[in-house]
């Protein structure tokens, strides 16, 4: 058999959407509640498809004008991948209608979720996390599948073609889901903190109403936007890496592996199968997630931890024997990649876990902090922050040097040579691979967030029992430390995923120098030529001079740099800019009918989930063009060594900057909620004043910045994957 | 004559030191005023005493056990410099010297220019002004006379020397004053916010007496603490960065004309000489920093600004005719590098003020943000900063580029050639050497800030009446938009003596290769074997693997970044922790004694300057620690490509997170006087009290994080040419 197992990911994807959609019958089959919880869930659901329905028709115009732009470079010019246009389309749609299939099943959730609590705590857990599971399987199942779709197609068109060639065209699969991902991800990071902000600073602060207040006009817009941000945005972020670590690893492989094809095509599967296997042994995680009555805060994150690490352990185990019946060389290396990665996820997840906890010591000194006020609550919010950065990062630096010790054989003697680089290269992306290989679970239990919240908020406006309130709050907070917890897998993943794209970047130039017609690579030093076809990486980098000496590259680095704190400023902004559009259409609401906070009048909701989601398209122009221009413009100027140079300092600042900011987020919103617990003084005390204006500058750190930088740092790569054909024409260094 | 030309450079240090003399005489003959203004000046000054004295002491003990290890490194076991031990003490004991100069300059001169402020604004500005020339021209005219003074006795003493070993020996004596800077910068900036919290925190806002109150435990200190920072801390790191510049420029000018010798001695003094001119033309430009009665803050800045200005046009025009004169290669390259490090010091210069000015929108807009409270004013001016970033490093980008093209000969075609690359880097450190050549007055516009805040805190304190106060309060704002302007200044030479540092570390391990019996480079991959001594520097990247795809190098600038982040997560932390100590000693005198806050009995002012003082050695050890270990231990493990990958991420990130800092902190000072001067309600209005906050959140951020940072990423590469020795012979890779 041996490479015939690539069937086991369509096979599997298929089976992802089955359950998906099983899951999604037995959700919709549940009591949806009294006629005010529909009511209410009816308003959110309409807010979300609005806002989606925008965001889809203004990508449709950004997606056609791209793909005519690629069209032309492609067919015109002849400077592109000629597959580029038709895999864009097809990457965008695929993670949209994933964004949609969530969206809609969370929206539909949250109210059967709050009836269910009327029951149980078990029962209400069941459901909410079973629509997350919806979320998950569709992502996985819709990404795996359309990447043995494209693979299985351009190889049956192109039987004779070198799976470089085969691999690196279904790569720029990669483009339309990164595109999507952009606006998933940046747009609906301002949406939601456009709306929270705004919902809070007149709700709250002006009127004096409290959270989730019906006549709150920003109510709604407030819970479609927990949904925009914790679910169509986090699913898009993880489709695309997922997507991109796969398609890279695949590429790497069968660049380590050129001239013997029989291991060059087990290399290229092998991605693939891992994934496969993950999303099965997901399937199993699913059903080790359960509770009981009254179980405490603890038992419940057991309870969800239990189902992530039992499909861990379980793939490591399965990876194993597959790898063994597949034949792959290196069996233990590639082995040992995979648990490199997983492992890598654990610990980043339960670094994060530690620094914004209200259980551990970082958040509460940042809660003790707050008697001295605001000033030295954001102080110390931002020191813990910074710090918090140290153990991600020296995670994902052990996990790749480890990954790329085991890839390549677990000898590293002679980096020159160039099986070592290749194959330890591949080990990399395996390790990304390997990392992203439970997301049909931990994707689970990120878009459990929002429904719990929501479910929550359905809860408040309904005025549904004290005991109902008290098992959403118990699902609520749980949601929050998974959603923390999240955030720290979907960058440490996104940062591993970069680094995949950028290894097999130079594996795209070398196909383009081949198809520009450069046979041979001539060095400027007295080095002796090679021929494009059997250059190693090496030579590459010698070629194109990409040394740290090199001032071109370094400049690049210092502009990579820049860039993402350029990015995060920019985000930043916008979410000031859009929050005071909210806070305006609020205003307005209120002065122009006494009835809304008298309670007699409906306010319009609409309208403002109208509003933000406009505002948080117009905002996110100028940043996302800033992300797709700079790496085309230093590929231009300063060509392919100038895009390394870019992608390093990006990838490097952005993922450093991505960890401070969620981090420092999370630990903010959890130091105010251990205050609202009645520590320090407890709700309404000066110590919880000063936790909430934390909490506020925590939010869009964390739900737009943050969450941001994941985008920009992938979607540099795979911009600058895509133009590499133009950079390799148009390149004068 | 040519290269006798050399002595420009001792006797323009000796002229230096003259003028700081006879300015030093000049400021002490003033009026020192009032029997009261006496004696206030004396508690600071006496509190400066006591902070240098203790930590002048602590540095003794770690410069001792310093140099035993380097000894015992270098004689016994023969792995270090042999000069090393005797540079090492000699460039921390010249720093420290200056220090010492400028902080009893300083604390004298503050209370004479409150005397002179009683008679007129020109008066009083020419004694601070002067005063503050005198901290200037101290750090240029001991830098510069050690720099040639240990280059014309290593030469002396080893007449046959190739010049490339002569520099790099010289070179070592960056480190002394590398670690001193650490002391004075890093320890001097938790001093002073410690100082400046634990002052307000009680003062202001627990006991409601205002700013500068004598009634104030902490207000003395706080007065010392401006000195420690903006006079010690900030000399230390010019006295660093402008003896690191003229160093690394001298020896990468050996390493670039090496078979050359009539050449290279030219390049090896020219750094000095231009140095040496910059001095006698910034004693010029001092004598046009004039100002007449009544000034407007604009006409003020346009004084300092004509200094400032006169000097940098005046130095260009004699640098094109040394130059000549010296009959250099490439003139033009050379001067036009000098020139690119000139334009770029300016441009970041101007960006720092427009980004950081209340006559600038982004400073407004922040201000603006003010009426929505803390919260919004926080996440405008993180936002704002984060922008802010993107000019400084685009100006140290492009002149960085503009310098390498410029020195390399206007011709980079063909970078794999050894001479163009050496002589590019070259052409980059005379940037970094061009940019500093003003340093005697702009240091001098820096240390002038606390010298008239000073004064601004005795006319306070000493009950002057208005029209005194009015006049300091002139000179003070003033003193703020230059701390501004020059803490750019700082971060972008910093930048670039960083740069020029890790362009010659390589020179460095090329020595120590020799030394250490590698007399052939042998290569991997199946390059041609080259000798140690005539390899290119693309020869030696090749050789360690230091391109951007070896995950070596890509771990370690991961690694750079995230220490950047660490560090300062650290620093500000260890700020807050300082701070608490202050509060509790201020809260203690108040309590213990009725009589303080009635102003019956004087508080114990020198109790709060220890307490700062050993809170900020205790809090800077664990930051120190992990700059300095950092280094050594990426050389241990991952070698010379892991050192060179190290200080990329470290210098890129800390580079522009620097300059976040900086930038936010000074804008929200700024925006909280742009409030105080009566707009969005002025003092005491809602919009003011958020305002507060930002300040108080910023200060940390410009005072501490952001300064100590320029000590990060050169104290990273100074230690990596120190211990270069140490990693090539030890180094497994």
């Amino acid at each position: 058999m041996n490479e015939q197992l690539f069937w086991v990911a369509p096979v599997a994807s298929l089976i992802a959407l089955a359950f998906a959609a099983y899951y999604f019958k037995q959700m919709v089959k549940c009591d949806e509640g009294t006629d005010l919880m529909r009511k209410i869930g009816q308003h959110v659901r309409e807010g979300a498809m609005a806002y989606l329905g925008q965001q889809y028709r203004v990508m449709l115009v950004v997606f056609g004008v791209v793909a005519i732009l690629f069209a032309v470079l492609a067919y015109g010019l002849g400077m592109l991948n000629q597959w580029l246009p038709v895999t864009f389309i097809c990457g965008g749609f695929f993670s949209a209608l994933a964004g949609y299939f969530g969206m809609r099943t969370a929206t539909l959730a949250s109210t059967r979720t709050a009836a269910a609590a009327r029951e149980s705590l078990g029962g209400a857990l069941k459901v909410a996390f079973r629509s997350g599971a919806v979320m998950g399987l569709v992502v996985v199942g819709l990404g795996l599948l359309n990447i043995s779709f494209w693979f299985f197609l351009v190889r049956k068109l192109q039987p004779d073609a070198d799976l470089v060639i085969v691999t690196t065209t279904v790569l720029t699969f990669g483009m339309g889901a990164s595109l999507q991902a952009l606006f998933a991800r940046v747009g609906g990071g301002i949406f939601t903190k456009a709306a929270d902000v705004g919902a809070d600073l007149v709700g709250k602060v002006e009127a004096g109403i409290p959270e989730d207040d019906p006549r709150n006009p920003a109510t709604i817009a407030d819970n479609v936007g927990d949904n925009v941000g914790d679910v169509a945005g986090m699913g898009a972020d993880l489709f695309e890496s997922y997507c991109g670590s796969i398609l890279a690893a695949a590429a790497l492989g069968a660049a380590a592996y050129v001239g013997n094809e029989a291991m060059q095509i087990k290399a290229v599967v092998a991605p693939m199968i891992i994934a496969g296997i993950g999303i099965l042994l997901s399937i199993v995680g699913v059903y080790f997630v359960r509770t009981k009555e009254g179980a405490t805060q603890k038992q419940l994150l057991k309870s969800l931890s239990l189902g992530i690490d039992s499909s861990a352990v379980l793939i490591l185990v399965a990876a194993a024997g597959i790898l063994h019946v597949l034949g792959i060389d290196n069996i233990w290396g590639v082995w040992g990649a995979v648990a490199s990665g997983l492992i890598t996820g654990i610990v980043i997840g339960k670094a994060t876990e530690y620094y914004t906890s209200s259980s551990y010591k970082p958040t509460m000194s940042i809660a003790e902090q707050a008697k001295g006020g605001a000033a030295t609550i954001i102080i110390s919010g931002v020191s813990v922050g910074m710090i918090s950065t140290a153990v991600p990062v020296l995670a994902v630096s052990i996990g790749t040097a480890a990954a790329f010790f085991c890839g390549a054989g677990f000898d590293i003697s002679n980096l020159a040579d160039a099986g070592t680089l290749s194959k330890g290269l591949y080990g990399i992306a395996i390790a990304a691979v390997g990392m992203l290989s439970t997301l049909g679970i931990t994707l689970a239990s990120d878009a459990y967030g929002p429904i719990a919240d929501n479910a929550g908020g359905n809860a408040e406006m309904s005025n549904l029992g004290p005991e109902v309130r008290e098992r959403t709050d118990a699902l609520d907070s749980l949601g929050n430390t998974t959603a923390a917890t999240g955030k720290g897998f979907a960058i440490g993943s996104a940062a591993l995923t970069a680094l995949a794209l950028l290894a097999s970047y130079i594996e795209v130039v070398r196909i383009e120098l081949i198809n520009g017609g450069t046979k041979m690579l001539e060095f400027s030093n007295g080095m002796e030529a090679v021929t494009t076809k059997d250059a190693t990486l090496m030579d590459f980098m010698a070629y194109y001079n990409v040394t740290l000496l090199n001032p071109v590259v370094l400049i690049c680095v210092f502009i990579g740099s820049m860039v993402a704190f350029l990015f995060c400023g920019l985000t930043v902004q916008a979410v000031g800019r859009a929050a005071g559009l909210m806070v305006e259409e609020v205003r307005r609401q209120f002065r122009e009918s006494d009835g809304i906070l008298k309670g007699t009048v409906e306010p319009d909701y609409a309208r403002c989930v109208s509003i933000s989601t406009v505002g948080a398209q117009k905002e996110m122009i100028v940043p996302s063009i800033i992300a797709i221009i700079v790496p085309i413009a230093v590929g231009l100027i300063f060509g392919v060594g100038g895009v390394i140079g870019l992608l390093v300092g990006g990838l490097a600042t952005g993922f450093v900057l991505a960890v401070f900011l969620s981090n420092s987020g999370g630990a903010w919103d959890n130091a105010k909620k251990f205050i609202e617990e009645g520590n320090h003084g407890g709700k309404s005390s000066p110590a919880h004043k000063a936790s909430v204006i934390g909490d506020t500058v925590g939010d869009p750190f964390k739900d737009t910045s943050g969450p941001s930088l994941n985008i920009l740092i992938k979607l540099m790569s795979i911009v600058a994957i895509a133009m590499a054909g133009v950079t390799v024409a148009m390149s004068l260094i």
